[in-house]
């Protein structure tokens, strides 16, 4: 793409309404814009990371199994009176409206009632289960307060994944397929390193449940880590029981603030049983299935990553969700020799399928080095007299020190894999 | 895809709660569920369609130079007070919500005002403009009544683009590539042939908008249509000043009944000036740019394409929103030989990238032939002990009557296009 087709601009100095570091960042690279507290649109190389957020959870969730759906935002309250969760005494952060004709609905906060709902004509048989069914959807939640960027808003996309099954053996043997599709995801997004699948406080069906913390400062949960074991222990159910059953010591666990990126638990039929789905089984006896939940967010991911990498200069993206693979700066005038040689390099590397930004403006070399690092792509090529010259291109990784001198060739070959 | 491992079931009555022919048509077949009247969600067959005409629009609004944001569903009332829309008085289909945390949100109706203002911070010259900016989103509408199935939701997806401009010729230029885009849109999803670019009332800067009516008898609008010129006059302006306008008569028009399925209009500087859009002139003076804005529903599209074509057997998608391009149905159980060349098919158009639905199921030869007809995938493919006696498959077109008996070399070239 050529940067001068792109409309968003950058700003030099942090909006003054915005606390948290990803959406102060986000929001001078251009890559979000804020409409209200906790509620944000994305600008074009914002979308372009949420969808490839969205493209990697996809795959991954397709790989186990899963079926992809898309439910409502506007929620009947009668499903959620069947589990008591439609109250504002007991669930406090609904955003609730009204119908016309009469009425209140909800704004989908959560899907559980209204994913068993719909499965109601659609499970009959122990011959429909195991079954995996997932969205990726706008979720809403009526904060009191929203300081956290994108990590906590109001409005927010969330990949929401539920399972059911005929026993707990069968439900057990998928939840930790999970666990594997979660690891690959925070790895390919570039959070691998630093997040730890973590005990967490459960529900009425188990003591436990398993969250993904991501270590950062700015995290909200305070998390008990062993490096070695690559597990955590969440403050809530940090007791002895908790250690023994891990088999850990309280000695070797380092406390650490972590960013909650991912859940998933076990609801046993706390929903099935609510909403009346059922199946019969091979003896035609009528049962009730047992569930899994399976979240994730898709803009906290997004916030977690700003959070985690972004340096003093801006941005840093992981590869597989950057929204191009390098910034191409041309520093000579339109109608030089290098400004030709730039423009065939942008030509070369869109053939090939690689996804770059041309700076073919007509502004100043700071502005476009300075603008590269605040966007944080992989990789800035930079094309000049100089590079011309010697018939090379001078390629930095956002994240090196090093200035390489490339021929041609070499940096074709580098920016294909 | 295997059969089996799609959890959607189809039904044989029409449920009892509809009367628009997409929703029960949708219903029965599993493509969407009914949550409320008016609110839908999308099962894997139905989401499969949305997504493809999705992408149909999304290329065919890049190709113009669009560009793809993602606006927000919570919008903040202080925008649309200053273009006097907040009121009920005014508008009267607003879904309102409250804040925690105090005041008033409204949920997406429009997104006119939300585009202006994020754009202040974006467009300061003249050299900024043109552009073009949109978003393929769910828009909420609060209708007393709601009784067309997908065609008129109160929770629904559109695609919505603006465009600004710095005056009235480069307006009027992209104003009529966007009437080129929006008729390769109709002709890609399928109704090129039924969809007339139709004269309709403008707004206070100009006496005509134009809208796009989808021919159908069940369509909420009368337009009177030029088959010869392929264009229509929507009820509404039907006057001797259009007509003469438009150099018709009123005698060589027919009336008929159609659905809205896009509208192109003029905005003027209505919005902008309300939200003090402004851009710099290349003599340093500011003016106010000049608008246009392009709707189109999604979900509306899909419902037309059921209403215009499913017929007594079930829904008939066009090849390029289909859901799949085949069912391929094996009649032979599981172990004979004509299930094991049933499974070679299935892999071979797997490989060659053919978007099939295998029903291997062992349940009777009449379920699965009124399914796929049910489903209205462009092609059938039958393999059974006959066929594989012949060493032949048997084809289908969902819209022909003609069975067809092809070497399978003929059947995988068929299939290839």
């Amino acid at each position: 793409m050529l940067r001068s087709q792109l409309f968003s601009k950058t700003r030099r100095e942090d909006p003054k309404d915005e606390v948290a570091k990803n959406a102060k960042l986000l929001i001078r690279a251009g890559f979000i814009h804020k409409e209200l507290a906790g509620v944000y649109s994305y600008l074009p190389l914002g979308l372009r990371v949420i969808e490839k957020i969205k493209n990697i959870i996809r795959e991954e969730m397709n790989a186990l199994g899963g079926q992809e759906v898309q439910m409502t935002v506007l929620q009947n309250p009668a499903l959620y009176e069947q589990t008591n969760r439609w109250s504002d005494d007991v669930v406090d952060n609904w955003f609730k409206t009204e119908l016309k004709s009469g009425g209140k609905l909800g704004l989908g906060l959560t899907h559980e009632e209204e994913f068993v709902e719909m499965l109601l004509g659609h499970i009959g048989s122990y011959k429909d289960l195991p079954l995996y069914v997932y969205q990726i959807q706008k979720k809403f939640r009526n904060e009191a307060r929203a300081k956290s960027g994108i990590m906590r808003g109001r409005e927010f996309t969330m990949k929401d994944m539920y399972s059911f099954h005929v026993n707990d053996e069968d439900f057990k043997d998928f939840y930790d397929k999970v666990k594997g599709a979660y690891e690959r995801i925070f790895e390919r997004v570039g959070l691998g390193d630093k997040t730890y699948i973590t005990f967490a406080s459960g529900g009425i069906f188990s003591k436990y449940s398993h969250e993904y913390q991501t270590l950062s400062e700015v995290g909200e949960d305070t998390i008990y880590v062993s490096e070695e074991k690559k597990i955590a222990i969440n403050q809530e159910v940090m007791d002895e029981e908790t250690l023994s059953m891990l088999g850990l010591k309280r000695e070797e666990l380092v406390e650490k603030r972590a960013i909650e990126t991912g859940n998933i638990f076990e609801l046993g039929t706390k929903y099935s049983s609510a909403l009346s789905l059922e199946f019969t089984d091979e003896s035609g006896n009528k049962k009730t299935p047992l569930m899994g939940c399976y979240g994730m967010g898709v803009d906290r991911l997004m916030g977690a990553v700003t959070e985690v990498f972004a340096d003093e200069k801006g941005l840093v993206w992981p590869r597989e969700i950057s929204p191009f693979k390098l910034s191409l700066i041309c520093l000579a005038k339109v109608g030089t020799e290098a400004y030709k040689q730039a423009e065939e390099i942008y030509n070369k590397l869109t053939e090939m399928g690689v996804e770059v930004l041309f700076d073919e403006r007509d502004i100043s070399a700071g502005e476009k080095m300075a603008e590269a690092d605040l966007f944080g792509f992989p990789y800035r090529a930079v094309v000049s007299e100089k590079t011309i010259g010697l018939n090379q291109i001078e390629l930095k990784e956002r994240q090196g020190a090093e200035v390489m001198m490339l021929s041609l060739a070499d940096f074709y070959e580098r920016m294909k894999n």
